[in-house]
């Protein structure tokens, strides 16, 4: 059986121009590092006369209510979660008009090391950052609205929605809005490995004798639970307690492994800007 | 000797209309922020023909070149570091003649620790999120350029510049951009403490016997750091190793002690979009 990756088209939006070698148009990786970021940053234009686009941070997750059987390297729509009368949320129900939605662009990044080398200019992150393009409608089945708020809930904290009191009620599901946004295009950039310095400086035994140079590995960590004030149930669950586990073994895995690799060698590309 | 706190003036770009009991315009918080984010996001609009506004992660610090001995709660500019022939750069150059500069959002999130509650609707982070409006310009003279690279160098490992190899030469000089961001406004966000629920859930006794709820602190960890090849000192300076520790003390001590805090009561107040 033949596996296939998709990828996104490039387009002018999502083409990256700088070390073209560390570009990835993979929907695996792209829709992974949004899946697995705790917060996303979404950009929009509030209105054309305004000449400031606005940052928010927002709790998001790929999904298909029509497909929810789809993998993370399949075709998929980015599901946001917000309050009903939230500035945002306003501005896409007036766009809701014009047929396509309102254009987004949301970012996910995770620093993964800190690349001290011999000069300044050299120094780096080791790090993966997503981006993606699309645009935004709130979403108006009551189903759909179901299918994301335990999609997103779950994002946090597996399996958290079976572990609460579940269905929402009605007032929950009125000042709850989800945003689902169709992806046009996307693109990710990864950096991994060991310093890299130019070649006059890794020649020079003074600057060799006097700089430290190495990888100084950055990853998140979910602590010890703390129980809330009327917490009753004595023992952390599982779903809790197993979880994080797994996942500090897993974040940090990858941020110790990342600081070790060999550094990624830039190939100058035709028509890469430089 | 009285200290004054200087705040953001509030305009319609930072104005927070939600959960305003937890709005901060503070310059000391919202630059606080800025400079301990590793990765900052940046927004800016590419053409108005375009449709979608670009995010992208930059490493940026808060300064004043003409007055470098202010404070992190004085007025200070913002600068941005990135590759002379980038997009974002080659944008700030065409946009240099309009006088103002290139209107830009720049954006710092922090999570410290998923708070979860009884249901999934009053799930949440605690976070501190920081948002920045302003107008980017190319820094132009060598002086400033050098103030700023010192300045961004040091800000991702204190006095990390005096370590290496410096002053960057000529190329080295030339291969940079740093952009200045004169801000307009700003504002910040921050949610602390236990989880709160509606009255009817936590009078719900069966509810109370299954849920286990509580805040599971989330914060960065600065791990061993990783020798790279051509490193030939033996032993990992005190500039690094001791930084280390008293940052990895600071932020996990924050996730901690936001985790056990009182929760924040929101007060609905005149005005509140709700």
């Amino acid at each position: 059986m033949v596996r296939h990756t998709l990828e996104y088209h490039k387009n002018p939006h999502n083409t990256v121009n700088r070390y073209k070698h560390q570009a990835v148009y993979s929907l695996t990786t792209i829709h992974t590092l949004i899946n697995t970021t705790p917060v996303l940053h979404v950009s929009f234009t509030p209105s054309p006369d305004d000449p400031f686009p606005v940052i928010l941070p927002m709790i998001g997750q790929m999904g298909s209510f029509d497909h929810p059987s789809r993998g993370v390297g399949e075709v998929l729509d980015c599901y946001l979660h917000g309050y009903v009368s939230s500035r945002v949320m306003n501005l896409a129900r007036r766009k809701e008009g014009n047929g396509k939605g309102m254009p987004v662009c949301i970012a996910a990044t995770k620093v993964d090391g800190l690349v001290l080398s011999l000069t300044p200019n050299s120094h780096n992150y080791n790090y993966r950052s997503a981006v993606l393009f699309g645009h935004a409608q709130l979403v108006s089945s009551p189903e759909e609205k179901l299918y994301a708020m335990e999609l997103i809930t779950n994002s946090v904290v597996p399996s958290r929605w079976q572990h609460t009191r579940v269905p929402p009620n009605a007032a929950e599901l009125s000042s709850t809005s989800i945003l689902r946004i169709k992806i046009d295009s996307g693109s990710a950039k990864v950096r991994e490995g060991v310093p890299l310095d130019e070649k006059g400086d890794m020649e020079d035994e003074d600057v060799l004798g006097k700089v430290w140079t190495g990888v100084v590995p950055l990853y998140e960590v979910y602590g010890e639970p703390v129980p809330g004030p009327y917490n009753r149930v004595e023992k952390v669950p599982e779903h809790v307690e197993g979880w994080r586990e797994e996942v500090n073994g897993s974040i940090r895995g990858y941020a110790v492994e990342a600081a070790g690799k060999d550094a990624p060698v830039k190939r100058r590309e035709v028509g890469e800007e430089d």
